[in-house]
């Protein structure tokens, strides 16, 4: 293996994440409030995820002008985070800034200004047509922020992405079979390790620009046998071929020791999804357009995460 | 040359912009209705600017899930085209999806929420502290839409914002002096050609990846010489070390007959730019944090391309 794609030196030499502290501290708060069994779910005790959402971005240059980065939106993560909380689990939602966030995902670039009306006495007030689903989103986002029950946690770069992974991770160990982790970011394979980075801008009078990536370190694996190894875990592999999403998806599932795996196509990704598990596979489709894929995909995972409690637990945990 | 670095190569590889017609339209539609002497204006010919915004992605495989993307918010392009407005120009805005937008600068990802509050009967409304911003925003957005004195057309990929560009630049050429190209957005300095890309997703099973990017054709070369050889022509140089920026603005002065460089450093470009001009060199600083630099800006702009307008014109042009 090469240096840059070990997990340890990838750590070692990434910069450290800012707030560090801060954020450790607001974790452990969350992770202290909400694995309590409360009083309201019948002394059951309470499952947390830690959904992760949006692209990673891969600095080219140290003080960073471009990156590359992994498309997506962000709204598979924030649309799964919503389902989540309606489900009764306290959630983590480690996502890119900017990316898609939950109960704002009605939003898009400037269609802010279209949700007000400027009345004849120059008052301001919300359009009428959009009253109920902005309403609906204001009291739904209050509750779970209020309630304590949702942790909202940024990161631009894979350096910071993978640092978050691993404090959250390793913090979450204590919940054993309760903690669910929901992969959903997605995470560059290839990066340049920051001490062989160029420290300015790039000049482009040289001619063509020839690039060396090395490969992110597998981190499932670490996930999996070292920072969290009684959770279950969720990856997604996105491909853009057909021919080989399946398979990819069964041998990440091996590879990794990944409880499911969700399998999807760029082009389709809105439409359809294939949960993969051990033994067996399930495709879920929409219906319509105004369904969301993740309403179906969360109850399935939420009946997995249970058995898997269950049989973790030898079959005597609390009703769960 | 490489082949890759020819213009004409770019255009003729480059994926065809969608929907082309139906964008030509509308811009031929704005540039019709502005480029009129209006009865408001005292008979002055109407000022039309291009303000270009965000930064250009370069996708890395055909179906794009991977991509190299320059750092912008697209802030200042958004502020410059609110005090270009307000300067009495007509404002073609190219920008990125999902960048900055003029009168919404103030919302940031979920801050959305924040401006409401639900009453006590269940009704929304805008909060009090936010009602007076908000409002005026929404007043000079309508104002600007409604008077049709606002063009937006939004790009992602370096092809399509070449394209956009072109298409506005020559459709712009008739305007003469009265154009102005006001060029902040990030455009990608490398770029892989279409017909060498990969088709799909790049697997990461085969170890690190190498990759060759050519030069993007220098195409401020292009605007100026072919597309809007008389147009008032503004580009912005974006560097990280102080060392070589205004040397660098001063040689973008030269090489592509620019009338004027914006020159900044990524670690201030917030509080202080330096306008760099044939013979002359002015820095701009910002005085406190709720001021705009970009108002000082477009002021100096402005008197400039009057200037232009004038000598152009052989000193005979209608009161400029």
């Amino acid at each position: 293996m090469v240096a840059a794609e070990d997990p340890e030196s990838f750590f070692d030499t990434a910069p450290p994440l800012r707030d560090a502290g801060a954020v450790a501290a607001r974790l452990q708060d969350f992770l202290a409030r909400n694995s309590r069994a409360s009083p309201e779910g019948g002394g059951r005790r309470r499952r947390i995820v830690c959904v992760t959402s949006g692209g990673t971005t891969v600095p080219l240059e140290q003080r960073c002008v471009r990156y590359i980065d992994n498309f997506s939106s962000g709204h598979r993560g924030a649309a799964s985070t919503e389902y989540f909380l309606k489900a009764g689990y306290a959630v983590i939602f480690v996502h890119r800034r900017g990316s898609c966030q939950p109960f704002c995902r009605f939003i898009s670039d400037d269609s802010f200004l279209q949700f007000f009306d400027v009345t004849t006495d120059l008052k301001l007030q919300v359009a009428e047509s959009q009253s109920t689903v902005v309403k609906k989103a204001i009291g739904d986002y209050r509750q779970a922020i209020e309630g304590g029950s949702l942790l909202k946690l940024p990161f631009t770069t894979i350096f910071e992405y993978l640092q978050l992974l691993k404090m959250v991770a390793t913090s979450m160990s204590s919940l054993g079979p309760h903690g669910m982790f929901y992969l959903a970011a997605a995470v560059s394979d290839f990066y340049v390790p920051w001490d062989s980075m160029a420290k300015h801008k790039i000049q482009s009078a040289g001619g063509p620009l020839d690039m060396r990536l090395s490969q992110v370190p597998k981190m499932l694996s670490v996930l999996r046998n070292q920072w969290a190894p009684l959770a279950f875990c969720i990856s997604f592999k996105l491909e853009t071929d057909s021919e080989i999403l399946v398979q990819k998806a069964e041998m990440a599932l091996t590879k990794y020791k990944m409880n499911v795996v969700v399998a999807n196509l760029l082009a389709t990704y809105k439409e359809k999804v294939v949960i993969v598990s051990s033994g067996e596979s399930n495709t879920i489709q929409r219906c319509n357009k105004d369904e969301d894929l993740e309403e179906r995909i969360i109850k399935l995972l939420e009946k997995n995460h249970s058995k898997y409690i269950y049989s973790s637990t030898g079959g005597c945990a609390q009703q769960e």
